[in-house]
């Protein structure tokens, strides 16, 4: 089956094209899987990434020289995955979860990334705010700063969700359900200085 | 660059062979990123999955036919992510995250799946305790649940993990700490029924 065919298949109808579906999950998920094929096998990291208009920036981070095997030109797909519940039936065959996923697929772009403004819209992604509150960068660290872009391509982006209850149960006296899940952060653990920066407080408070 | 190298590469000395790491992972993480290779292209799919001793089993309830594709046979990568953290520096270059991640390679087995099985230790997964809860599987519900096997092979996983603050600050009258991340729960929904089951509330207050 060919990858278009897989597309249209994965798709579901009522969310097809649904570009700001796209753009929520990208701005909410820290990090995605970024997969390639190396020698014909799947070959798969961890990576953090920020949505940055029409492309989605890719940072080395999470992987030792990563970057360096997924290099420029390489196809590629970043999936991103929110769990938002767990859905709770009558029957395990109808458990299921409430959720919202992207698989962005395309090939690796080095070029035309500024290093500067790269770094600015990850760590603005990792903490929203942070990169006013700190100095610029040098110029040592943008040049050990590997970033590498990915397109968002009309028709090269798959988005899917699941949210609601579950299916009637069987006996209606049965308890079903949702089980609300998000990602929250707790308390700032502090390593130097007195007082987290109002980056840190927004996000525990948010 | 040779897969078993990329291995080496990419495994942290201090964890290689860590499978209670591996375990840990594969029992915490609800879905992960499942990636194959489709006519030479990399193709991902987020995916429920539960590991079962030495294997990962995978269910097909997140993607309509995605089993069909990942058929047996096909050599996959899995990929789950834990964010256990923001690790917030003075400079930008120097944030990251915390988190624990594992990849484990392998070609996907249909053989020796049990379906009842396999549904009980999916369903326990998502919520733990709930399979003791409902009626046992029907013969229909088995016949339709698309079942795949991943087994764990030495050599063929990689966990990674980062955790604690931050390097020094450049000046360390500036705050920087980590700002813990976790999935909660909140208080389930209800469709049906009064009172949710023993699982469900120990989900919520666990």
């Amino acid at each position: 089956m060919s990858t278009d065919a897989l597309t249209r298949l994965h798709r579901k109808p009522d969310r097809a094209g649904d570009r700001a579906l796209l753009d929520e999950i990208l701005d909410e998920v820290k990090v995605g899987t970024l997969s390639t094929v190396i020698e014909g096998l799947p070959w798969s990291v961890p990576m953090l990434f920020a949505r940055d208009g029409d492309r989605i920036l890719i940072h080395g981070s999470t992987g030792a020289g990563a970057l360096r095997h997924v290099a420029a030109g390489a196809p590629v797909t970043l999936t991103a995955f929110v769990l938002d519940g767990l859905v709770v039936a009558d029957t395990l065959f109808d458990h299921s979860a409430n959720y919202r996923s992207a698989v962005v697929r395309g090939t690796l772009d080095e070029v035309d990334v500024d290093p500067s403004h790269a770094l600015d819209v990850l760590s603005d992604k990792l903490i929203p705010g942070r990169p006013d509150e700190v100095r610029t960068h040098t110029g040592k660290e943008m040049a050990a700063t590997a970033v590498l872009a990915l397109p968002i391509l009309d028709g090269q982006w798959i988005t899917k969700a699941r949210s609601g209850p579950p299916g009637e149960p069987e006996d209606a006296s049965q308890w079903t359900g949702v089980v609300p899940a998000r990602i929250t952060y707790d308390r700032p653990i502090t390593a130097t200085g007195d007082e987290p920066p109002t980056s840190v407080r927004s996000l525990v408070s948010g």
